[in-house]
């Protein structure tokens, strides 16, 4: 019996809406991130849960940790526990692909899981579902498969360790990999329909492809889908990814307990919220409200100036008055993400909320700091020749 | 649009019940199979098709043509059409593999696919669904690969050639060939649960491995799916099949209008019934209703004597007087299935039906016609090495 349960958590009407698939904010402080942990049945990540953290890897936090962005997990002592004892274990994650470039805000988990990466010193699968993408999308096999491998070189900039990364998309790599089909069998053997309905909402007219996805996603959290890799070893498994993937990966720990595997521990993001507001993630197919990696300095600033919504007053005389609200104001969320400096995030706040700081001034804190971010990023993905990405697709063993 | 209904045919209560896991007759002179053609939808094999059979091909009509053995079919004409025109077409059929020997009911279709292989001199796919039997039963994917390979063994021992046969097991060639989990995904997405519900009666409860199965038996009906065979052409398929695996094609045919790919056609045998009676066909898992493979010539003899379901009379002056039954007689049935001599069986109809044999007669008869059959077929067996078998699986083009 599992101890957690597979089931879809009630929505409430007044309750923001998080699946895989759709997320939706009810506040215009975006994600009530505490009752989605009640609702997920997952845990917080508290000063204790970092502090163990920097005690056990004897580095300084992640920001991303620090001020909760990754702010949910699932047994990640299980994971911390297993580094204390110097025995292996591996990250996972991956990405839908989509044609358009990707934006600032996919990058979130790739950029922790490089961190988790250098920190633990440990392997690293990425999977790309561009068969997910076919099956929910008017896409063509071809064509999906061309944006995963051009969403490949998007995440490779990142700046994964090629020597113990190894990426893959799903409608190339299960042709190549008998060991991957069989752990979907043994998956798709422990599921039923009855399951997936509650866990994802899927109805009787979906088609059987979406049906069956779960299991795709799910395979990656068990070494032995990759005997090219850990040969035929049982290493426990980290998932790093938003906390839209969660529902995956409630099924997948049921499974793991069926199948006598280690249930994958998780650790959960927040969103990056769209220049409109935090109410919704960015989101790719809407350019005005995103950010591209292939953005200009000149894109980022009338972006940002444009449509970065403000949390500051009408008038520059009330908001010297009242001072601007950083519970909303999305430059300074974006700052929050990639600004490392905390003393400077602190002050930035602080003026923000006196008033001394106005919104184009914020705004300019934020572009000033996204803008050589993404620029350095530029100049790492101009260097990711389809050579390149050959060499992380290529089954090997990993180094670890 | 599809120009035939993928639902489930209606079935009274005093029909036939024939699924795929499931045949079952109401009465002792075994399935109504025009009723069946009727509800199924499919044409009837009569004495126009067979002439053609023979104009085309310039041979004799197999026997199990001749004698209505394989009664039914879906667009035999369009392949009959390009054999003529001096086109070319593939055959594909398969089989669940078991842990027990294979039965003489499990050759039926094998032998006359042996027969179209010969004839049309075409290439021929055998898949063996050991994914579904994982699914299905209580079954390890290790063992339901080794009965695959046994299994393979016993078929190729039907005297298939290796130049024009490839055979694989789903549990590893899924993981060696991307472009038939493409097809997968293509099929899987032209297909809704509320179809398989309909066509295969799934329910909620069943596992998402069974709701996407009918795509992997889908699959090899389109030769896109093999190009180490067939490169990319795109070649029509016949599949020789029995009929309780109809409803897979009928979902196939429909998927192939949506792909714009060829719809397979389809030629259907009857059932092998089981010694008990027709009611039932031969089943492997009931070793007293099942003339093996491995049986030897005291078994064979045994088990037809003790248990095959007699059409005469309860006294040998009743015989005499009223004549046996060869509607209901199971080694009559198996004679017309084994027996090549249409003069010879005719003979022992009329001697049954008018009482001059009796039923120990008849089923000597039965004895030394499946006897040798037997014996000759344990010869080639023999003779197939695990290094023939691996011959057949490579992956490979094939001589057509």
């Amino acid at each position: 019996m599992a101890e957690e349960p597979v089931n879809k958590p009630t929505t409430n009407e007044d309750d923001d809406f998080v699946d895989p698939w759709t997320v939706a904010g009810k506040s215009e402080t975006g994600i009530d991130y505490d009752k989605l942990i009640k609702r997920f049945g997952s845990q917080k990540i508290d000063e204790e849960v970092i502090q163990r953290f920097e005690k056990v890897t004897g580095k300084k936090a992640h920001h991303f940790l620090r001020r909760g962005i990754f702010f949910s997990h699932r047994d990640i002592h299980t994971i911390l526990n297993l580094y204390e004892a110097g025995k292996k274990f591996y990250l996972y994650t991956g990405r839908g692909p989509s044609s358009e470039s990707m934006h600032i805000g996919h990058m979130i988990p790739f950029m922790f899981t490089k961190w988790l990466q250098d920190v633990f010193d440990v392997p690293l699968i990425i999977q790309l579902t561009d068969d997910e993408k076919v099956l929910w999308r008017d896409l063509k096999i071809e064509d999906a498969r061309q944006m995963a491998f051009n969403n490949a070189k998007d995440i490779i900039a990142v700046g994964f360790d090629v020597e113990k990364t190894f990426i893959f998309n799903d409608l190339d790599f299960i042709g190549k990999c008998p060991a991957f089909y069989q752990n979907m069998v043994r998956i798709q053997k422990c599921v039923t329909y009855n399951q997936v309905k509650g866990i994802f909402g899927f109805g009787d007219s979906d088609v059987i492809g979406k049906i069956t996805f779960p299991s795709i996603e799910a395979a990656p959290a068990f070494s032995t889908s990759f005997p090219f890799i850990f040969e035929n070893k049982v290493l426990p498994c980290l998932v790093p990814c938003a906390i839209d993937q969660d529902p995956y990966f409630r099924m997948t720990r049921d499974v793991a307990a069926r199948l006598k595997l280690p249930k994958p521990s998780l650790i959960h993001s927040t969103f990056l919220p769209a220049l409109q507001g935090a109410q919704h993630k960015m989101s790719a197919s809407d350019a005005n409200a995103s950010i591209f990696l292939n953005d200009s300095a000149k894109h980022i600033k009338t972006k940002i100036n444009k449509y970065a919504f403000s949390g500051g007053q009408t008038t520059v005389e009330e908001h010297r008055l009242k001072g601007g609200n950083t519970d909303v104001d999305i430059s300074y969320k974006y700052l929050s993400f990639f600004l490392e400096d905390d003393d400077r995030l602190a002050e930035i706040k602080k003026e923000y909320e006196s008033g001394v700081m106005l919104t184009g001034e914020l705004k300019k804190e934020a572009i000033d700091v996204i803008t050589p971010w993404i620029q350095e990023y530029q100049k790492r993905r101009a260097a990711v020749t389809d050579e390149v990405v050959e060499q992380f697709f290529k089954l090997r063993p990993l180094k670890f």
